[in-house]
């Protein structure tokens, strides 16, 4: 038995967290709505690139664990249901767009209460597309500086400060971009928040792609 | 009833297939093959792509119409079987990567009938990323030009000319393309070759992207 290991199992419960956490030992973690309408390649995107970068993700289905019409009519099968994923803590809570999925977070009390609590505890939001506008439907981030799907600039201008010269955005622990064609960034970039940008740098090259 | 529609009655049933062939009035259409162990992002983009452009795409399951569990264990379900998608005729089948969905195309008998009639017929066959070792595999387009995930090369070089300095390569009916960093342009070339140059280009704009 290492050293390590019996020093660890010495202390007590709550300091052997904060030691694995300070030393990022213990592998991060991401939820991802999942909801019908969403757009599957910025859900597939995020799932795989955080997945390829060691992150622990959970997709969590909306309206439960079955099986999820996307908006091009991929259907995906959620790891669980949101009510049973939001049992857990998540280093981040990531958004993917797609019109009906959007809509629906909209709607969703339990999306709101998610976003609530993980503004509060300091954890990183992510949302792509037309999903920022979930954000201002639910009062969350008011007044920082996003981005998102061109077409959904009206509906944010009035409580952000819109960016529309950047692919992602970053204002804290707000992420937001702004596409199918920026999700490779987007969740390259939650790679190096929650890991390293070696990491990020690696997932990339894996990919036959660059971040910088 | 539009004159249209009384004159195409008035046709017999090959003459209209005929006319409304070569008027581009009947959609185009794809089959991709899901496999386990597939690359989630490389079937995820193909699909949602070719629906973006019009074309009617056939999600085939390799084993069945039942839940595929990919590379990064995204879980995706299939339209139908292989079997029943082999029914009809596509005007493109195309193979995904991953290696697992890869290895598991090139030990399928029905993935081999599939790609020597589509040749024999002049359709297209595409496949990205490990996926052009099934055609190796099976004894398709041998000696043709075509590239694919850099790690796969010394499986392809010896029955093909191997390209490494393009994302995406034509030879004749034959397109290839290199991993998952590359299948927005595997898609959007696809697009292209399927409806028009002008709908790649209107599709790629959609998601944020251009091509040229
Ligand atoms: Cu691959």
């Amino acid at each position: 038995m290492s050293k390590l290991f019996l020093f660890l199992k010495q202390t007590s419960g709550f300091a052997t967290k904060g030691i694995l956490r300070n030393n990022c030992k213990m592998s991060k973690s991401a939820v991802i709505i999942l909801a019908e309408g969403a757009e599957e390649m910025e859900f597939t995107i995020a799932a795989d690139v955080l997945r390829r970068a060691g992150i622990n993700v959970t997709v969590a289905g909306l309206n439960g664990n079955e099986p999820v019409k996307c908006s091009r009519n991929v259907v995906i099968v959620p790891d669980k249901s949101l009510d049973q994923a939001v049992e857990e803590k998540y280093d981040v809570v990531v958004l993917p767009g797609g019109l009906g999925g959007s809509n629906a977070m909209c709607e969703s009390k339990a999306v709101g209460e998610l976003l609530r609590a993980q503004e509060t505890s300091g954890g990183i939001i992510a949302a792509i597309c037309a999903a920022p506008t979930v954000l201002a439907k639910h009062g969350i981030a008011t007044g920082k500086t996003l981005t998102s799907y061109p077409a959904m600039k009206a509906q944010l201008v009035d409580n952000y400060t819109y960016v529309e010269d950047k692919n992602v955005v970053q204002d804290g622990n707000l992420i937001t971009s702004r596409g199918p064609g920026t999700a490779f960034e987007f969740a390259l970039k939650l790679s190096e928040l929650l890991v390293s940008k070696e990491k990020a740098q690696e997932v990339a090259k894996g990919m036959l792609l660059t971040h910088n």
